[in-house]
């Protein structure tokens, strides 16, 4: 697992419910944090307010330098921009890990399973990318609303997909940073199962009026 | 949720490892259970070792007697053998409840999510049987290990997917007498997140080296 190491981090998306939160859990813990978007105005507004509950100076740039200036990537944007947003940001993200928490759901019915061509959006993003970029996937199912809320332990696990080991190890203690449980969970293609599963928990949380969303726990593996 | 019932059930491929832990606890729950078999003199002898373990009589007779004189029938075949054995039965299976518990493994490389055509091998065959079937998913996370276990509680979760919510609370009652705790999980194609997620267990397995297999729990979800 390797000495506790604090990093460079752009999250990209930063400005949105699980990117904010990601941002703030992550500078809480000691690393250096960015928010990116499109807007460089709305992401510097949004670190200034994010730095407070943090206790440490959030940045906000335009994707492009925000990505540009870390040493690894978020990727918390919705499925719609994913493409297309990661495709922009590829020439600064070489030898880097993009950790993508990518979701595809269906916009009209997000309860029901749809992977893109019957596969992972993550690992189709890994694809496009090719080999220099490091592409982890990470952080499906875990609800915005559990991770905003700083005061109760996050009740779901990550699963951290992704073709290089190293990188999933990072990502891992990443996780564990931001109070996350987190596992290694295969291969890149195997993204599939913790995308789907994200439509489950949502249609559960109808189902059951689960207040701040169901998630998952892994059961059996030693901690 | 209605009143408990007792079924008449079949449990085809109920001589392998799964099928004969859930043809032993649904006997030992009270349910008329036989075994089917390809082999019928094969499946009278599991039923015969298995009776003594549930202090009730378990029956065994070729898959389509005992797919006809059931009133649920489980599906516990390898992948290979799913469509063949269930289109087989589909004459005898009308207006019935078929509870396929099939998981897509590559026989190569099970713990990479590899899901037929990019969809829930479950949900195909709902479209094989058309809408007499009443196929519901289930079971595809609970290792057979866990199921043998009757000292200890399981521990893994059941996702229960299909169109018919009737026949989903129906197996969710079944997985309640069989010691599981199952959820409503949305419908038939939501099977893939349960399908894919098989392959991720089995990879946490090899890495973290889990004894029996290590399984699902759904959080926030109140009992």
């Amino acid at each position: 697992m390797g000495e506790r190491r604090l990093y460079n981090i752009a999250v990209i998306g930063g400005t949105g419910a699980q990117g904010s939160a990601v941002a703030l859990r992550l500078a809480a813990a000691g690393h250096e944090v960015t928010i990116g978007s499109r807007d460089a105005a709305k992401a510097r507004a949004a670190g200034v307010e994010l730095s407070a509950c943090a206790g440490k100076t959030i940045a906000g740039s335009d994707n492009s330098t925000a990505a540009g200036a870390a040493q690894i990537v978020f990727l918390t944007v919705p499925y719609s921009a994913q493409a297309a947003t990661a495709t922009a940001l590829f020439d600064v993200l070489h030898e880097k890990i993009l950790v993508d928490a990518t979701v595809p759901l269906a916009t009209d019915k997000p309860a029901r399973v749809q992977l893109p061509q019957g596969r992972s959006a993550v690992a189709t993003l890994q694809e496009l990318a090719g080999s220099a970029v490091r592409v982890v996937s990470a952080l499906q199912n875990v609800s915005a609303a559990h991770l905003r809320d700083r005061q109760h332990p996050v009740p779901c696990d990550v699963l951290v997909c992704g073709n290089d080991p190293a990188a999933r190890d990072i990502v891992i203690g990443l996780c564990a940073d931001m109070g996350l449980r987190a596992f290694h969970a295969g291969g890149i293609e195997n993204s599939a199962a913790a995308e789907a599963l994200t439509s489950v928990l949502i249609a559960i949380n109808r189902l059951y009026k689960v207040p701040g969303g169901a998630g998952i726990r892994i059961t059996r593996v030693a901690d």
